[in-house]
């Protein structure tokens, strides 16, 4: 069976590398969604508990409920409520149909667009929101928003930064009037982070670390932590057969691998059915240790040559993406989740 | 949240236009490995039970314990077995490392190399592998191959046929000098069952169906059902929130989508994260209904133009496909298990 290897000490490393150039380790949340970004959500928080945090976002209530008992606030990104909701699981609006059916007492967290025009709601509706939270009788326990432009030198990046600290004033202002707690403030994501605690201090209660965590920053500036991060996930499929082909023998699907010289040649246990990204006759494409993945990739298995028992596919995912045209993101969270994860 | 919605109608009539070209309802057989395909392998194998099917194939030992109960022969085609093997799920054979870590009794595939020099074993290792399994104690319950030149005008195909059914003869030669049962033989999937059936009767004891249950079927050759398949999947998307934009507003991550006149934007809840392969900037993607999937999709969402709840992404995959330089199959097993399965 294939395996997914996850470096505990390559995430430490991450983690404490964030923590000191955000310099202040009690504002590092974790962002767990989509299985930890393909990593495994069960064996990730269990190390983000280790390591010491407390704050984590996970896509939907299914994934929430799932990691309950490790953290003191766990936000579902993209709801999904049913049944009892618990006390520390926090649900997030966008929308004002998803605010009537929470059930009374539900932590919110609502979301405000800052520019990138995707979701959350307008800040001049900012009020009318609270106010149908408070009348639903929900505890407006966050608002944030999402800095779409922290991978760029665009300056939509500073803007954005600028009206978030509006928003957070404006906010203020509404809960004082109102007679309620000032709920917590988060708009920045692992670029955005790191732009911005490079210029000073972070002025958000937390910022939501994603990709970095994992041990991937690509941004179009130049920063101090890209080159020093550790990719988590390596990849690992087994042999399921070998032999020794002539000169001639086409291999696979189509037959559209073709030897120049007798070779011997394995299959693994890997394929797209898990989530890899197929390879096919337009791609060429290498293990870690630089064996050839032959094409075409099948659903379940793909051929190399040698006979090693174990090969690993990948230890750094930064050569499929560009090889497919994406963002490691992708190539990481597309593994599925039938895979086993082991922490090493 | 983004839902699969499984056509109960069109899996039916798939399986009826089959059993009609291979002339015998007795020999279809389905794979359903890889979660059905990514359709859901719980719904598909309880629609695949009430067609009558009584042979299926998966990809291993947890796909086949997950639907012991469904029918009279589960294949695992890739390992994994642990503790008790229940009697009607069989383990295939690739290699020799895989027969004496099973316990006695146990029903096995051996697999057999025809051409395709992926997995099985070579032709003239089968008495030696016979012996090894019998050694063991395990029942030879098949043997079996699979001819990788299915979709292609490749004499290949026609060479790798004649092999199979050299090894049929040879192998019922064995058994009975052996004195045991003649196990059952099956060589072809979609493609190359289509292909024989059409020059006349299928010689082995059952035919492995995967794609082609599932609505699809692309080969180089003309063949009488691709254009009367009907794909199973349609993937639908929830409205997340919506806005009225200006002329020039920028969408999603670092703004690549600009506006050129005021337009009413929406978000959905179906991204990369969801196993959906990633639009960027280089590529222009409609819904069913036409609507343009707006660059750069999210890991949780993407962006389209107007307020509808809710939008069928597909109900026919290929256009993706094509658009990702792959294959229906590649862009129907990525998709999240975590994704909803209705049956309709």
């Amino acid at each position: 069976m294939a395996e997914i290897l996850l470096d505990s000490n390559a995430y430490k490393h991450n983690l404490n590398l964030i923590a000191s150039t955000i310099k202040d380790k009690q504002k590092l949340a974790l962002v767990l969604k989509d299985n930890a970004y393909g990593h495994g959500l069960e064996q990730i928080s269990n190390l983000a508990l280790n390591f010491g945090i407390k704050n984590v976002f996970v896509k939907n209530f299914t994934e929430a409920l799932s990691i309950k008992d490790k953290f003191e606030s766990i936000t579902a990104l993209y709801g999904g409520a049913s049944g009892e909701i618990p006390k520390n699981i926090a649900m997030v609006i966008n929308d004002k149909s998803q605010i009537t059916p929470l059930p009374k007492g539900t932590k919110v967290e609502l979301k405000v667009n800052i520019g990138m025009n995707r979701n959350g709601i307008e800040s001049n509706e900012l009020e009318t929101f609270i106010d149908l939270i408070l009348k639903q009788n929900l505890e407006l326990f966050g608002i944030f928003a999402h800095n779409g432009y922290g991978d760029d030198l665009d300056s939509e990046f500073d803007k954005s930064v600028e009206r978030f600290s509006y928003i957070k004033s404006y906010v203020k202002k509404i809960a004082e009037s109102k007679g309620i707690a000032t709920p917590r403030f988060h708009s920045l994501s692992s670029s955005g982070a790191i732009r911005v605690a490079s210029c000073g201090e972070i002025g958000d209660d937390l910022v939501r670390i994603g990709i970095a965590s994992y041990g991937y920053l690509d941004t179009a500036f130049a920063n101090d932590i890209s080159d020093k991060l550790k990719p988590v996930m390596s990849l690992w499929a087994n042999r399921v057969s070998t032999r020794l082909l002539d000169k001639d023998s086409r291999i696979g699907y189509s037959g559209c691998t073709r030897l120049d010289s007798q070779k011997l040649v394995s299959t693994y246990d890997l394929g797209y059915g898990d989530g890899f990204f197929r390879i096919n006759e337009r791609k060429k494409l290498f293990t870690r240790d630089g064996l050839e993945i032959l094409p075409r990739m099948s659903m379940d298995c793909f051929s190399a040559y040698g006979n090693a028992d174990r090969i690993c596919v990948f230890s750094d995912v930064r050569s499929f993406a560009k090889a497919f045209d994406t963002i490691s993101y992708e190539i990481l969270t597309h593994l599925s989740p039938m895979i086993k994860r082991t922490i090493i």
